[in-house]
C-alpha cells in the first residue's frame, strides 16, 4: 500500500480527530453572528444595500491567502463577520439586482436543515426522507402545471433543466444517439424566440448539437417581446429546405428581460404539426425555478416531464453498481439519482417543501400576487413621473424603463440622444452601489439602448421602497 | 398588463409581507433543533446512524402533502426535528457508505455563510467577496497539483467537472464545434479504464459524443484496476484505423470502487505522442472533489485547467447582455460566471476557504495521514481476522473485501461458493441498515461477486469503530 512519505504509523487513532464541543461551541457563536449581521442587517432596510470595495482593496482586507496553519476562533469569527459585512446584502428590501432577491426566513431554515444533512438524494439509502420530498414536490408543481402523471428533477439551475431538455428531446426522437452521438443524425434544429434565455445557446453548444442550429425566431413588435407562430412556422420550413431536422422549441413563459409572454397554444400548434418537443409548456417538459419568484434560495430549478414511460431513466442512466445495486432490499425505484446526468447532487426539494409547509399554496399565491401589486403600483408612478419613460407595457412582473435627465430632456430627435441616453443607466448604477443605497439591472436590449429593469419578488418591499426606488434614480441621474 | 384574476388593488403594500422578528425567533429554534438533533447527535457514536422505514411507513410519518394552508411555528419546529431524527446521519463516525461522510464543523459554518448570503459567483457586482475566493481557492487548488497559472470553475459536483474537461477539449481542437456542433467532426473517441466513473459515459452522451465512443481501456491484472498504457495505445491505433479521432483520455486517480491510480506518466506519454487531452493529470486539466476527501460538503467540485489563455470563457461565454455588461464600471475580467455552462451557480468556494483557514494546509494533510492511517489498521486487522478476505493490497483508501460466513468456509473450490458469496454483502447491508448501526457499501466488480468497499475518510473515526465495523460485519454475517 503506497502512504504519504515519512508518516509511519506514529498517528493515533484512538482518539476521534475532531473536536466536537468546540466545534458545537464555534456553531453556535457562528450562528449568532449569522442572525445579526447576515439576517437581521440583510432584511433592515436602514443598512446599506452593499459596501463596494474595489477589488484590490478588497482582496487586501480579506486576506485570502490560504497558509500552512489553521487559525483562532476569534479570528475565524472576524472572518465569518468580514464576510457577510462586504458582501452584497440580497435579502435587503431594496436589492432589486436579480430574480433571487428577498430573504425567506421558513425557506432559509429548509438550507441549514439540507447543509447539515449533506446527503445526496440519488439513492431511498442514504436519504430516504429527502427523494420522497423531492417526489412529492414534484408531483405538487406538475399538479400546478396542470399534469396529473409524469416525471422530473432537480437541477443545478435553470440553465441545466433546459438542457435536460433538450437532450431528452434528442433522445426521444433518436434514442440511438444516446449511444452513437449526433454523427449519425441529422443535422438538429432548436427554435426559440430572439428574447430567449442565453441557456439555450450555451446549452446547444455543451450538447454538441452547436449555436448556429438555435434559430431565433422574432418577436412581435406590438406584444413586444412574443414569440411569432408565424415566424416560427416559417423559420421551420426554412430550416427544414436546408437539410436541418427540426426536433425542439423553447417557448418562454416571461422572458429574462422583458417578461413576455410566448402564446403558448400557437405555438404547441405549430409544434403538433412538426411533431417537435415543446419545452415549458402545455406538450412535453418545463424548467420551473422557484429560487426566483418563491425567494427558496440558489438553487431550486425543478425540471418536469410530463412523459411517464420512464424516459429521463432511459436517456440519462447508466445504472453504476457501485451506487444503483439492484440487489437491494427495498423498491429500488426510489433511487432516483440515475434520472440525472450527475451523480452526486444537491437535495434542493426540502427548503422548498419546508417553506410550502409554513405558508401554504395560499400563501405562495399571496407572494405572487403582492409582486403584481407591487408591479401595478410602480407603473402608476412611472407614468405620472417626469423624466421617466416606459418602455413597454409590462405584460409580468418586468417593469422596463429609462430615466431621462433633465439634460436631454426635449432633444428626443437629436441624432445623439440615444447614445446619451444608454449612458444614463450605467452610470447612475455605478452611483447607487458606491453610495450601497439600492441594486437594479440595466441592460440594453435589440435596438434600445439600457435601460432598467425591475421586477419586485421580494415580499418585504413596502410601497417607500418602491418609492425610494424611483426617488433614488431621479436623485442620482439628475445631474447627468 | 396582466394579472391574476380577481385579485383588483387590495394589497396592501405600507407594510412589509414577511414579519421579520417572528423569522429570526423560528431560525433561533430551528438552530437549536440543527445543534442538538442534526450536530450532536449526527456526531454521537452513541446514536444509530439511521433509523430505517419502510418508504410507506416514511410517507405516513412525514405527511408530505402540500396543502393551501401554512402550519404554525411548533407544527414546523417538529417537522424539522423529524426531517432531522428520519435521516441518514452522514456525520456519525460508522457512516461509511459514502466518500461524503464525517461532519467538519468549520466547513458546516462555512456552509451556513453560503447559505444567508444566497448569492450567484458569476458577477463581481453581486458577489465580490465570493469571487475574489474561488479565485484564491482555485489558484491554490492549482498550486498543489503543480501549476504556477491557469483557470478553473466550480462545478456543481464531479461529473459536471469531467463533463467540462470534455467539452473544453473538443472546443480546443475543434473551436468551431461550438457553434456548428458535432456534424462536421470527425467522429470522436474518448478513453478511459474499465474502473473509471460512470460519469465519462453520461457526460458523452449528454455531450452528443455517444457512450459508444467512449472506449474503455483495459486494467492491469497486477496492479489491479490501473490502466494499462500499452492497451491505451493499442486502443487509439484501433479507433484510428476505424475512422474516428481520438481526442481526449480520462486518467483516473483513485478509482472509484478499488482505488487504483492509473500511471500518468506513461499515460501522458501515450497522449502528447498522438496529441490528446489528458484529463485529471499534470498535463491538461483536473476534476478535484473536495465534498469528499476533505469533508467540506456537498457540493465542492473544481474544474481546474492549466491554460491561461481563457479557453473557458471561449468555450462556454455568450456574455449576455442582461447580466455581463461591458459598460459596468469596475474590472469586469471577475465577472467569472461565463466560463460555466450554468447561469447562476452555488458558491462553493467559501466553505473550503473558511475550512482551510481553520485548520490550514497542515490540518487538512494531517486528515490524509490519518485516514491512511485508518486503512492501515484495517488492513491488518482484515489480514488477521479469519472469514476476512482482501480483494486486493489497497494503493489508496480504498479497502476491499469479502467476509466469508462460516457455512462458506472450506468451500472455495465448490461450484456454487461465489454464487452464495455474492449474496453476502447485501443481506449483511440489510441487517446493518434495519440495526441502524453502521453503513458502508458494497458492489460485484468485473467478474468479482459483491465485496465490501471501506473508505475511511473522517477524522472522527476512532480505532474503537473500525474495530466495531469488523466485528459488527462479522456478527451480522455470521449465520448466513
Amino acid at each position: 500500500m503506497a502512504e504519504p512519505s515519512g508518516i509511519g504509523d506514529s498517528i493515533p487513532l484512538d482518539d476521534p480527530g475532531l473536536d466536537n464541543t468546540a466545534g458545537e461551541e464555534f456553531l453556535q457563536e457562528v450562528f449568532q453572528i449569522l442572525l445579526e449581521e447576515g439576517v437581521r442587517k440583510s432584511t433592515d432596510v436602514t443598512q446599506k444595500v452593499c459596501d463596494w470595495k474595489e477589488p484590490l482593496e478588497l482582496r487586501e482586507l480579506l486576506d485570502l491567502e490560504l497558509r500552512s496553519d489553521g487559525e483562532g476562533r476569534e479570528r475565524l469569527l472576524q472572518r465569518c463577520r468580514d464576510v457577510l459585512r462586504l458582501s452584497v446584502r440580497t435579502g435587503h428590501p431594496r436589492f432589486f439586482n436579480q430574480l433571487f432577491s428577498g430573504l425567506d426566513h421558513h425557506a432559509l431554515a429548509g438550507r441549514f436543515l439540507t447543509e447539515t444533512l449533506n446527503t445526496s438524494p440519488y439513492t431511498y439509502e442514504v436519504a430516504p426522507v429527502l427523494v420522497l420530498m423531492e417526489e412529492q414536490v414534484l408531483a405538487k408543481l406538475r399538479e400546478l402545471v396542470g399534469w396529473s402523471s409524469g416525471d422530473g428533477i432537480f437541477a443545478p439551475g435553470g440553465s441545466m433543466s433546459n438542457m435536460l431538455a433538450m437532450n431528452v428531446a434528442r433522445f426521444r426522437r433518436f434514442p440511438e444517439s444516446r449511444s452513437r452521438g449526433n454523427w449519425d443524425l441529422p443535422r438538429l434544429a432548436l427554435f426559440a424566440s430572439q428574447e430567449s434565455h442565453y441557456s439555450i445557446q450555451k446549452g446547444a453548444a455543451f450538447l454538441g448539437i452547436g449555436m448556429d442550429n438555435v434559430h431565433l425566431v422574432r418577436t412581435d413588435e406590438r406584444w413586444v417581446g412574443k414569440m411569432i407562430p408565424e415566424e416560427l412556422e416559417k423559420e421551420i420550413q426554412r430550416v427544414k429546405a436546408e437539410g436541418s431536422e427540426p426536433l425542439f422549441v423553447c417557448a418562454t413563459s416571461g422572458t429574462t428581460v422583458l417578461g413576455a409572454f410566448d402564446p403558448l397554444d400557437a405555438i404547441a400548434d405549430v409544434c403538433a404539426r412538426h411533431g417537435l418537443w415543446l419545452h415549458v409548456d402545455v406538450t412535453d417538459s418545463v424548467t420551473w425555478n422557484p429560487h426566483k419568484l418563491l425567494m427558496v434560495g440558489l438553487q431550486c430549478s425543478a425540471f418536469l416531464l410530463r412523459d411517464s414511460s420512464g424516459l429521463l431513466q432511459r436517456c440519462h442512466g447508466v445504472g453504476a453498481s457501485y451506487l444503483f445495486q439492484r440487489d437491494k432490499f427495498y423498491d429500488v425505484s426510489l433511487d432516483t439519482g440515475d434520472k440525472s446526468p450527475q451523480c452526486g447532487r444537491r437535495a434542493d426539494g426540502l427548503k422548498l417543501w419546508i417553506l410550502w409547509k409554513a405558508v401554504g399554496s395560499r400563501g405562495l399565491g399571496r407572494r405572487v400576487e403582492r409582486a403584481f401589486a407591487a408591479t401595478r403600483y410602480l407603473l402608476e408612478q412611472v407614468k405620472r413621473r417626469e423624466g421617466f419613460q416606459l418602455v413597454m407595457e409590462p405584460e409580468f412582473l418586468n417593469l422596463c424603463f429609462w430615466f431621462i435627465p433633465p439634460s436631454l430632456r426635449g432633444q428626443e430627435s437629436s441624432p445623439e440622444f440615444w447614445d446619451k441616453l444608454g449612458k444614463v443607466a450605467p452610470a447612475i448604477k455605478e452611483k447607487m452601489i458606491r453610495r450601497g443605497s439600492m441594486m437594479v439591472g440595466y441592460q440594453p436590449q435589440g435596438s434600445r439602448v439600457n435601460f432598467f429593469r425591475q421586477i419586485v419578488t421580494n415580499p418585504a418591499v413596502t410601497r417607500q421602497d418602491l418609492d425610494f426606488f424611483l426617488d433614488e434614480i431621479q436623485e442620482l441621474g439628475w445631474d447627468l
